[in-house]
């Protein structure tokens, strides 16, 4: 089968490998027939993170079941399933917690795993991980396309702004307008926040920030984008998004939180946690909550709005690939030239 | 009236200064009858924090009321009260919210307030600050006593284990054994922590900490110290106390927090946010939750307890001196030769 494959900073390769098969009775073969290329699969391709030639790549992926192992229980041959980030047994101390991010068996996809980017992926703890769609999607393409975005950029919304608390009411700040920026926004309304303050500067985004309940925009940065935000909410927000990572967006983050607010932030850390001012967060007992979204935990509860036509972070995606294209989309991405590639293998 | 100055790092002095008299209808004036010296006074004292000449110290004070304002309410001449080491107004946003230390028109002691070693002090915001002690106590000395930490080092360790999420059955963790480190201990046990883990490596206070319910010691430091609880706990404690704020303890205290668990700082941060190890909190989703205590929020409940006798943080005390003493105090703090100096002008 096809698979994409990392070589160097910049340059991933489409190329033959050995199709995957069956290695233990918890695996099932899941044949591809959606993925996206992440925000994150940027710092391995811009070489901010050190990655190795020949591992495997893409996170975010969906398709129908190919072949179970014998002790495969919650789904079959013919299944149309999600899968969240990351591999979990569904069984473990964390996982019974819901945060399967941290499951002692499980890991993440891609790098010596398999990849989702590529025609088909071995599936490890099949019963943990997968989650089935309901067979009535079947046919329905802008539906599966609103699924999609659960696999990662929609459940990692949805934690940044469960981590900052956000409720009924709430006034609320996302850093950052790139996808899972935007899928705050949106997990943010959801959950019932009535001022949404969107920091940003790319107009197509936040067109769609404003499509998914941004209320206000901020496009400075720095000091100007915390006077600004402080000012217009008369002390600062009590629920901040921080969905970038770096040490910029903490910053920022820290310095427009209100007093005993919380920061919700899932923006991967590159740095966000140097020049940290942990000063302002003690003075006034701001906190910091959040990490790597458990996505496994949230896509049952997001797939029944989703379903139900309530929740659609499928404006994100905003080109498509086949899966010839990867290495073009990982290009677009990189030069910003779009927010988020679908892969159609 | 007599007032202990600050000078210089290492040189605090006891001086004549003009007696305090009501300056706004909200002031109360009350004679001080027991006051403490602080671990965080330390860090002026040390030259870790600038201070200016002729500032005064002691956030840490109990007293009886001499004469109030026309506006004061809930307190009269006569009446024997404590104050928490912040003023506020009780009446702001974030003082009805229990977090009176961002109070907008609240401030520190000392500095340049007035501060509580000394025989007096103007205390502002007498209603929102100040918190009545039962008749019942007045001639009670071992009680008088038992009720002094409240106004600091007790309800900072609350916090911290308000902050750490510590409840029924909780696993601890404790990092330092100073006496908010102490007085954190005897808050989880009074949480209801079934086992709580010191970290520290004095025995004159690991036997306090033992006799405020620490049931495991861990004396190394570093990443010999976060080695041995992973291994005691299998992976980490679910609430960590920070009590002390500098890297390291923050380091440590980032090491042995379990996945999703929560980490509750009150040490004032004097280089905790440098080699902020942000990776290990956002891959295992642990939260970073505290600050400076509101301790305003905490005394009435905590007040309770002592006066029943189910609280007694007084161990702490070690070392008693009079108003003249407090230079010697410090002295004998900064080089621990005590936990913690209680004075009696």
């Amino acid at each position: 089968m096809k698979a994409t494959v990392y070589y160097a900073p910049g340059d991933v390769r489409v190329e033959t490998v050995p199709d995957p098969t069956i290695q233990y009775p918890t695996d099932a073969i899941v044949r591809i027939t959606h993925a996206c290329i992440c925000g994150s699969d940027l710092w391995f391709y811009r070489g901010e993170e050190e990655w190795k030639p020949g591992w495997r790549t893409g996170h975010e992926w969906m398709g129908i079941v190919e072949e179970v192992g014998s002790e495969v229980q919650t789904v079959k041959k013919g299944d149309r399933v999600l899968a969240p980030f990351a591999f979990s047994d569904g069984s473990c101390e964390f996982c019974n917690k819901g945060l399967q991010t941290s499951c002692v068996r499980g890991d993440f996809w891609g790098a010596t795993n398999d990849g989702g980017q590529a025609e088909a992926i071995r599936c490890p703890l099949a019963d943990g991980t997968l989650v089935p769609i309901p067979q009535s999607v079947e046919n329905d393409d802008a539906l599966l396309t609103a699924i999609l975005p659960l696999t990662d950029v929609m459940s990692t919304g949805h934690h940044a702004a469960v981590s900052a608390g956000v409720k009924l009411g709430s006034v609320v700040a996302v850093i950052g307008d790139g996808a899972v920026g935007l899928c705050g926004v949106l997990a943010a309304k959801r959950l019932g926040a009535e001022r949404i303050i969107i920091l940003g500067r790319h107009e197509s985004r936040l067109e769609i920030a404003r499509h998914f309940g941004a209320t206000d925009e901020v496009k400075s940065r720095g000091d100007e984008a915390i006077a600004a935000v402080q000012e217009m909410t008369h002390g600062g927000v009590t629920s901040v998004l921080e969905c970038v990572g770096n040490e910029a967006a903490m910053t920022t983050a820290i310095g427009i939180a209100r007093p005993g607010g919380t920061i919700g932030y899932v923006g991967v850390p590159h740095g966000s946690g140097h020049n940290f001012n942990l000063s302002r967060l003690f003075q006034q007992n701001i906190t910091l909550r959040g990490g790597v979204a458990p996505a496994r935990a949230y896509i049952p509860e997001l797939l029944v709005d989703t379903v139900a036509g309530k929740l659609d972070a499928s404006p994100v995606l905003d080109l498509t690939v086949n899966l010839e294209g990867v290495p073009d989309g990982y290009r677009a991405m990189d030069n910003r030239e779009t927010i988020k590639v679908m892969v159609r293998p």
